[in-house]
């Protein structure tokens, strides 16, 4: 059962809700021998982490992850890590007047409708805080596949700002507080979301992710699909509305012709001219990049006053204070990255499960 | 472990190739009692069976279903209900040139990649033949979800001819070849779709299936989402490329304020003055009509020459004759229906055994 | 979920009612390539199909396996393996008197409870005609387990007869109608076996499975242990009541010193000097020799009148004419045989995706 | 996948080592709701905690549980409730002699084998510590299950000295330190225990856990069978060899006659005239007591010396100093009960998932 968990073979089960005492997720099936301390995963955290520019929420925590379990002198055992990451920055108090109100975009209203009762501070289990965790795993999960496999992922689109494809330098990311890969978009975005920002909205965005170095064969037929498990995991991503793989939607418009991904031989090794596939076929790698992107919807907490009801059945109106983020879109990156991360590791744990390879 | 299985609670696991002796599907933990005959599942099969217009493939097979277990005096009994569907109209013949050669866009390449071997007459396991199955579980599927839950799809998109959202009419769908919900574009289809076949090649499509009825409160946090499940039940279908859900990719574009499904009450009841979300939010369905849509590729068997290579490396061209759709995404349509209900059966189930409603 | 499927990576589902059309299996995750026909696995469905003696049960069924999928020019391709198994000699009509009847020790009463309606033909979904699927995806267990590694099982004791465990010969298993190891137990169970099927009663009986062969190293820490997979294989088995591995519950009665299997080296490698670990310790295999036991209860369906209650809540006499089994543990051992193979080859798999060994 | 985690709807995946900083649970699929709080957990967790009497190891652990996550004003919201037991009193340096060295019976060997690597400090993952996590997902299940489902356990032999039957008294359990239900055979163990202990060595014990109040119908055909998953959860506990339901092996020397648990109306409600069947009748509850009990093997750390191997190869003898359990099957009672009552837990979430009863 895959309600709070992610996986087979490599599988992590998260608990913990935003306001309480910490959050944290229990990795199992992790194979045994390889090197891991709080220096491999913290990196990712701090990539994540809340308030490290004025385009995100400015609530301050350090997300600190503590290894618990599953590590013996600095190599993994083979059996379950447990990671701890505690909630520094709570401030309930911000959060006590929506305890009985609907927020329109938030989980409110569907976790009251479904158990009848939640813990309303911070959103709870629905917070984006609950995706610290998934870094964490996903910074075990390229442990485990290895510095072969590069996993990275950019910001396209902001709002109805994108990026111009052609100027896609990956340098480019780390470079500025949006992970975009076109240093001309960049600097405008800076302005955009300023804008949007001070007039209490926000906007929603375009995340890419991509793994370069995949060898063709993970995946499997025909529920255990590559592209299946990743529209799953970028999918439970919070705000994901979309994910689309290679050319994605796009491919609708084009002919058969156009979307063939073509095939030579390189150097005695199989190539592909294109890469519509986006690395997938069939539900297996081809051994080309894995391309798969998501749409991100704007931050649902907005300072600008929306027509709602609360727990009661009256109607109100609600404006939502407090640290948001004006696209949440932007710290989704290393999420995704994550998740990608984390699907790739457990088919490369179950590709060599069946086959031995 | 899901390779060919889909769904926890109600699940079905599916077996067979293209053009071996038969296909068929095993639906495991169908509640008891619930009226079931092939009579409730052949009027599914018929609308998705091949040789029922010029625009989708000729292959003739009636597609019969036979309940071969589960059922019992015409009531299902709670234990596991096999579905067999015989292959008729096989022609080997057709494919014996393809045997090693690797048809682009295919999952020839991948499946010796990962297998090592692969069952290559009509694709084997890879087939679109497969989604029999997965329409004959939804016609369950749909029993368990009950009358009032209204499960139905239609294609808004061939090639680069969109319908005209205004012009959407459910009625229209059943009177024209396309599931098309907007008669002028099915009337423009025809002309379209001629063409893209005569000249042997094909187009993509983008197909959207909506759910109304659903209570809210079906679905969890946070890897057993709704919008994930259904996410990675659309993925799964073959030439699939992307999934969104309500807005989707258009929720990148939009402002938080434009995004904002607004409450109000109607009736004594919640009421949502938008569907942005596609009916659902943090995964959990909230009531409204849930919609998703997925973009399908184009057929990638096309009558013109395309590079690539053999599987020992040659480099050739392909040409692929044979009885083919020249727009897989027309009967995508009842699979992408059934993939929803037997999420939403999955689902309702789930949310019993927890909560008890 | 598993309730009519067992195992991980390698994982079947059962499908199938005694009295109808047919039983079958689908056996998923085997790896490709392994050579595989009908002819592997028939010599296991005819060690375990009824009316080969006067001590089994005298439905006669051919029990003859279709493969319908899965193999591919003599080798399996890593797809999906549907076995089908036709019901041959049903005879309905003995049965319908029981329709509202509960037999003691059956799962009429239970299935009621449960599901509300029950297919009561043979016992319907519990009749132990299930097993005969196992014992098919155990002879494609043993295929993925290679020949170094034997399955094998004996009947140590039926009803109060116990053999004497130093005169066990293996070759003795085939020479009796019993699987019993001491070829003079085998002769006093005739008559014994004989008198218990005149009076119209039956018995109880122990079987003991062995693997030979398996690899230090497979189990897994402490919900996947391989002990704890085998007990609920062998108790999944229809009429099973206990399952103990190596000294079982007589452990319970020795000191830690008796009971320590000592290891030495021997021949460079590791030697354990006795067996009472039945060859599992922390749930993972050590290289010895598996051995579990289980015990099958008498055939509930006796001759003799036993009192119970009807659907209705009447008290009736229930006398159970048919053709029953006077010791149904006697058909268990290849059923038990094929379960231990199942769990292992499923912990091979396991094993190797988690370790690349 | 089922490494670290059990059951399925209600679900709770474990960690930790023996002598890592904390050990811990997160369990899944709670109903919301639920009144929940820590005084529920502690009193089980006090029952199984070590250094109560002289009987078991003087190892000192408060085992304080905190819940970490899942529940919300007193009351569990239907998210993962976590639970995290410190460890207190590790004393690392007792156990770095055996670092190299294989214990006999321990999983020192095979936890070598299967991963190369281990926590060998007091066992690491395969320390009986773990099992105080197994208790405190119990007294969860327990809350799920309600006050009219009552699950106790009781020792009924200790090494070669059974309780008489005929004496079961359950007031008695608690009145002494074996919970053994005879109070002449509790006051037979004290001497008989001494001289174990006093002798450098240990004996096993079989353990009785009983649920009465459990409704007709919880289980499922045919993998899925509540005397299966009770096997599984038994057998998964340290040092457990054995299981059996009902009359168990004993049913192996019964007839049909003898075994038969006839029925009658009691009441307007079906009653059986005996329980040989421990309450379980094809995999399905029939609304008698369940009845099983599980064999527990000497505690293998004696302070006799064994002969064993070191990881280098070399022969050695082993003597284990340290705080041992003279027998571990004492302290296995609360877990015993706790295993029990998750497997029940489950099967209601997943009776009332399929059925909605």
């Amino acid at each position: 059962m895959s309600h709070n968990s992610f996986g087979h073979l490599f599988r992590f089960t998260t608990w913990g809700e935003s306001h309480g005492p910490a959050i944290g997720c229990v990795v199992d099936g992790c194979p045994p021998g390889i090197g891991l301390s709080e220096a491999d995963i913290q990196p990712f955290m701090d990539a994540r982490k809340p308030g490290t520019s004025r385009f995100v929420t400015q609530r301050k925590e350090p997300d600190q992850v503590k290894i618990l379990s599953g590590v013996f002198e600095g190599k993994t055992t083979g059996t379950p890590i447990s990671l701890l990451i505690e909630n520094k920055d709570q401030r309930s108090k911000d959060y006590s007047e929506i305890k009985d109100r609907y927020r329109p975009g938030h989980a409110d209203f569907t976790y009251d409708a479904k158990y009848g009762i939640r813990d309303y501070r911070g959103g709870g289990r629905s917070s984006a805080r609950e995706t610290a965790n998934r870094v964490a795993a996903g910074a075990i999960a390229r442990k485990i596949l290895g510095d072969d496999i590069i996993i990275r992922g950019a910001v396209t689109q902001i709002g109805t700002s994108l990026i111009d494809g052609d100027q896609w330098d990956w340098d480019q990311v780390s470079q500025n507080p949006f992970w975009c890969p076109d240093a001309k978009a960049a600097k405008d975005w800076e302005g955009y979301l300023d804008n949007v920002r001070k007039s209490g909205n926000s906007v929603g965005a375009i995340v890419e992710v991509q793994a370069r170095g995949v060898p063709a064969g993970w995946g499997a037929p025909v529920y255990g699909k590559l592209d299946s498990d990743i529209a799953s995991g970028l999918m439970s991503i919070n705000a994901a509305k979309g994910v689309e793989i290679g050319a994605g939607f796009a491919s609708a418009g084009y002919t058969g012709v156009e979307n063939a991904d073509e095939m030579r031989m390189s150097g005695g090794k199989p190539e592909f001219l294109s890469n519509n596939s986006g690395g997938i076929l069939g539900g297996i790698s081809n051994g080309d990049t894995i391309i798969a992107r998501m749409a991100i919807k704007p931050t649902s907490s907005i300072l600008t006053e929306v027509q709602s009801i609360n727990s009661k059945g009256d109607e109100i109106d609600v404006r939502t204070k407090g640290r948001h983020d004006p696209c949440v879109g932007i710290r989704a990156v290393p999420v995704a990255e994550a998740m990608l991360a984390c699907v790739l590791a457990d088919h490369k744990l179950r590709h060599r499960g069946q086959t031995g390879n």
